[in-house]
């Protein structure tokens, strides 16, 4: 392979130091805390301009993953002390939040996530040579591959980075949907006695509470969030101490052993282990695949949910108009008192979002080849975006739409009394046949059912509203 | 809404019975067990040709559901006993294999299911008048909706259906997954001693077993398996007994515990239950799009494998030439002697296929709005046809595919030999200077790393050996 | 590559006759006009159980294909003309209808189309030993690859068919979306008076006609076929004569031109051209990719219309209410007088199928390699399904929906004057202050606007009519 | 509607200045272009961090509309021309890259664009009171919605800024594709009379030289130019004028005509002009869809030359070793010496990203309701997105990857020498019988064809270099 060297053009005034690898002499900012290897990514790929640093959780698990290398090449005596502690350090202070603008990759790379690794290695030994009271670059007292990368490789390390930060994010998300379905539920308590027409293929069925309809969001939504856990766990198995392909070639014996159980107790997962396949834990992305469908899965529910709260409050003359929800914002920069479901819209796009994001994801996974996967980045991006989305999207949701939406209670309750819908339920009272012709003339005549059952003598005005009361104060299916 | 009428014109020479539903009268054939609403359907839905009858894992499931429901309702006094048992006898035949040509409506049609629930309920009524001595169409002896579908509603009967029949397809998904997973394994064992390059990113990385490669074949196999029974596991909830929207309007009181019960019974599924929130339940497509999804999954990991398998025996003289695939069919019809992968080419394609649909279902679960998802028959077909696929696919798979092929070992021992990476596998032995030198000359010159460090004298050709030897005997992540 | 043999076991009563391959003999029923290559992608592909046969026109395009070569070859010398007028005689057959039950492989199958291919070599083959006086399998007169598939690929022939496949299949999809149009038009020329809620964001925004809305149906739908015809253009490429991978390899060097213009006398397409690149358009599937873009373009497009369909016709009580859809049939088994939107619904589902298929075809696309997409059967058999169904979804939409809608004119006219939007349109008349004084009245009050603007002497009754009455003269876009 | 009012808390020290809507007064940092209604927005949407100004052609297409209003409401009368004047130097300064921080508001934001029209109103607004000497926030002089927005809607406004802003983005996408065709075209010259063996289903076929594939890396891109300027076309076409729905209502009836054609000259688009149905215009996003359905197309493609890329110069000992990309960095954190195709990896990943935009933009397009399309934003931002990260990955594949491609001619050469499919290329010199012999030998013997025939004295080893040079000499498609 023949070799290229390039040289990034530093800006006039800016102090550079210069670094090597193996394609030449790079300068890199005499400050940054980052070396060559990232400053040639940072030259290959100019894709996206969204670096790293824009998923502090993941900077903080690639922090954390070297952090438990370094302490476990401590103990198993593969790595100086000295060394090992300013590695520590060093990592230490990322995961509290320091050094994050040092992350500059590009999310979207080429390399498997090996210029990420890089970027984490580089950071880190030069933080640690400051520690130690030594200049950047100074990399013959601590080297970002010999030291802060020792007996790791990108192929192990990279994807465990992931699965920590997903790991993170998906927690985060969780409370986001806890917040959300808390909303639902307090809703389809104050809307419980609320009685209203349900609707199947958005024509009129038979009634049911409006606290029934907001029930069925928060089962909804609770489903969502077992899955959500379910896909969780599957992050929990990591391949790391399988370095290059998995056959854990050359590592020490001790190794791995030592650097699970640390990550664990660093991270607090107590389900973290060791992947039984390392082989093939290092090749496969199927975890990965998982939470993008369970992400899908919630992104289509939220949607449904919101098209659905949008049809509810639609208006406020000529739609359906059952509920009204707070106004955030002005509707129109014409209709003067136009407001709309903005909230909802917002969470629709990025249910949206989402599911295209699965296919990114499916289509990098189908691309994996042979011992690695080198589409990874591309999965970790569409995932950290859809996760962190998906959580400021629930969280707009319940704060800004839920908790302030309000009933058209009269208007519901008279269209109950009109529809013929209400046929189906007064039939067992008043007998099938008589439920028939009630049903033919409000058809025919555009009355009310209720209206023309008091009318014919078959029920009263008070005992069909005490039909109405009984079937509002129906229990919920969490009674 | 406006009424429009319409007739099915029967050909001159068929012999028909005229039956009638709120359009008016229509005349169907007289041998036919459906009656008016199944011919309705037929001339609405003209759309892909292709009938229920092609899953008849779903119309056993139909049956299955009809039959549960007419024992629940005689048990609970609802159904006369005489009806009942007719119903049930005309269920039972269907389940096992009669009248399935009677199964004539579109799988992809309009109105939510209705008409297939109606096509079930009039192909059992007409059997059952039929075993009762009456001639079909003589519905005042038993109807298909007031005795057939008694207590029930297409939102209730057909989800349920659905379920109950994804379940059967899922288990015989899962025996052809099996069988692939036992031909991997063979083939992993057989391959055990022999050594290769692993490779990342399509470039040479360091050694690995052949054995270990189709070991991860399987272990990725193995966990796939493992999420299908997870998605398999959330079609054991069911909502029979909420009829119209789940609030249970009209059912007796008794029917939905009686009901649930002989589905359980009658499947033999002993996790089966009823929903804990019937309205959820009733609009919630949640359990399809992750069933979706997890095809979805195990189709991109065959995928994946396939193109691994491609990539493997691609050749015979100008690509990587590992492994042979057994011949199967003549390759061209120009290049004599030319062998195509053609079983992992069809493998490949089904996996698309499914990939595609999983976009399908998601489309139409997003679609689903208030208390009905309308769009349950595409997601039915999409899935049935995905399972169905993909059993079929893996079996081809295992069947004549893995079970034929061998490998070259001498080409892939030569290879590890003559590869750069093994410079990593000796480092540790001949030192990380000497280890860099030789892969320095080796990429330099072109010769093979073995040969350099034979005659460099840092190792023995038998020592070398030796070590080639002791990888290959690594144990694989099964030991 | 080792070699498996394998038969198909023959009834016991079928009478069969023996043909061999590469692989050896196989036994084939002695009355079917495929042979042994055919029986072998039998076995070898039991996927889906669609066989070739489900697409007509793509059976007939083959034998078109089939046809042209035998010309070109008879007139250029390479075939002796009594084999080659038997070949085009038999071809003939075929493409009027004849022997399609003959054309028996899966849709789904490995083999990039050899198999296809050989299928019709094979049958039309037998035909023409049949009409030359021979016993089917004597091919020692006549060869199904020395002599139909002379100087023809699979490479080049496949695709080729597929295109002038697709082509008669856009044709058929564009009369359909013709029909819908013209639909459309009628329903915008006889709402084109009736004044009704525009809404954005499903909140009532200012008036427009309903024949408005219908007309959009109809410019949108009219873009659509334009975008159609752009689609089919490129359709027009074909490959053929490149053979094996576009270089035109041992081919004689008139066929090529010889072949391509009795394609384009047979099929009547006068743009049909050879490509500028051969070994690109061999390769490439770009057009189907363009194609499949355009289906799912019109499926989103046909999908919209639907919905609003469904969301206008909702009711009859509790919705919209502004339109009535035809009833097609009962639209409940539990609830009496229910009618359902189910034409749209079936219109869009097939839309998620095909939003779904495009992405199977993304994918099939993406993962073909080097100089060959050995994928082009599941891009086929997608795009096929996509054109056939959407043309009987639109044609269906057209008849049994579009035609016979009606308006509710009074509810819409009394909403217009209800509105707060009206607000809007009478503001250049009464004055910005005054408008948004009564949009604010009207907002708290509950009253309609053209009540208010009544009472407060700001307008009379007769003038406010004569307003709305302009607005709902206002010419449509095609004035 | 209820009303929820709320207050962004401003950081102690900031100064702010007080501003208010229909929802109540709201602080604003007295130092910000934007108003209230900005801030209500980026209260709304804490979605994403990825503010509009990360799209800087967005901006300035904003502006431009702006300024075009400005002047078409000048020179019919409707606005003061100083007011007029200062908004058109306010945009004119955006448009030259001022003031973009000002926006502010995430680019997954609900509805439908009415905060990025706000935005913009308010910035624009108040930079030309502060031309005029007033002070921000002053807008009795000058008012973002009355005079800025003046015969605007942002139903017309946003869409119409959204093509004019892909436009620019389609133009920067074409020309980088434009610097890969060429760059492709140097490769296909020199690669020219590099003989080797083409490939189908990744097995041996036939030979073909390096420049012919290189060459049809060329055309398959040039075909792709052609359907984005296709698709680019599309967007020429704007709904400039309609106001709200596309009814024109309260327009002023000279305001259409003047405001397109002052478009028309800002932009320098000769081809913009007003759509013929406003009310279809205004609803629809088909253009959206097209051209996303292009995006996926060159997505498609790039991908596939990328997987290419990435098999042709697999090795460099255990791969296919025809090609050498140029190194950009080192390969591996653990392997020596190692080298990856970094560039077309992250080529391949922005395919991945686009592929799953297009399925996000046709679920936003599919959603769109009666006279909006509300998911407009993510259908931008998910369109801008890929036109520029396309734009930028096609840029970095020319520049740091094909031009630095480096052929192993020799290897090459030998393969074809050695490989059966030579057998094909000879058999016309040689004779049929003669060439099946042939292929029989090697195959069993594993010997080269060359040598074989050769060895049997069918050929001279002079004229089997002859017949290689002469096929090394076949003229490329563009000769």
């Amino acid at each position: 392979m023949s070799i290229a060297t390039s040289e990034i053009a530093p800006e006039s005034a800016v102090e550079v130091r210069s670094e090597h690898d193996l394609l030449g002499y790079l300068d890199v900012p005499a400050q940054s805390y980052y070396g060559v290897h990232t400053a040639r990514a940072v030259e290959n790929f100019p894709i996206s301009g969204i670096q790293l640093a824009i998923y502090p959780l993941f900077i903080g698990a690639l922090a954390t993953v070297k952090q438990a290398a370094a302490t476990a090449n401590r103990d198993i005596g593969a790595l100086d002390p000295v060394k090992a502690n300013a590695i520590i350090a060093a990592a230490q202070e990322i995961r509290q939040g320091a050094l994050h603008d040092q992350f500059v990759v590009d999310m979207i790379q080429g390399g498997a996530g090996t210029s990420t690794n890089m970027n984490a290695n580089e950071v880190i030994a030069n933080r640690a040579l400051e520690l130690l009271g030594h200049a950047r670059g100074e990399y013959q007292h601590l080297h970002p591959l010999q030291d802060v990368n020792l007996g790791q490789s990108t192929n192990d390390v990279y994807p465990t980075a992931i699965n920590i930060a997903l790991d993170a994010y998906v927690v985060k998300l969780d409370a986001a949907l806890g917040r959300l379905h808390a909303a639902y539920l307090r809703k389809a308590d104050e809307f419980a006695d609320v009685l209203k027409m349900g609707r199947t293929q958005l024509q009129d069925a038979v009634p049911m509470t409006l606290g029934q309809e907001f029930g069925a969001f928060a089962s909804t939504l609770a489903e969502d969030r077992q899955r959500l856990q379910e896909a969780r766990a599957l992050l929990h198995e990591v391949n790391l101490g399988g370095t290059a392909i998995g056959t854990e070639l050359n590592a020490h014996p001790e190794y791995r052993r030592h650097v699970v159980a640390e990550l664990r107790r660093l991270t607090g997962i107590q389900t973290l282990v060791s992947a039984t396949d390392l082989v093939e834990a290092t090749s496969d992305v199927g975890h990965f695949v998982q939470l993008s469908g369970v992400l899908k899965r919630v992104a289509v529910k939220l949607s449904k949910t919101c098209n659905d709260l949008r049809l509810l409050s639609s208006g406020p003359r000529a739609g359906f108009g059952e509920i009204n929800l707070p106004a955030r914002q002005a509707g129109s920069s014409i209709m003067p008192g136009k407001v709309n479901p903005v909230i909802p819209e917002v969470v629709n796009q990025v249910a949206f979002e989402v599911i295209g994001n699965d296919v990114t994801v499916t289509l990098a996974a189908e691309g994996g080849q042979l011992q690695l996967n080198a589409f990874e980045p591309i999965i970790a991006h569409s995932l950290f975006a859809g996760l962190d989305h998906l959580a400021a999207a629930a969280t707009v949701l319940a704060d800004k739409c839920i908790d302030g939406i309000t009933a058209n209670r009269e208007l519901l309750r008279d269209r109950v009394a009109n529809s013929i819908g209400l046929v189906t339920a007064l039939s067992p009272v008043i007998g099938y046949e008589n439920a028939t012709d009630v049903a033919q003339d409000a058809l025919v005549s555009g009355r009310g059912v209720a209206e023309i059952v008091e009318q014919r003598g078959l029920l009263s005005a008070e005992r069909i509203a005490a039909i109405l009361d009984a079937m509002a104060a129906a229990p919920g299916p969490r009674a």
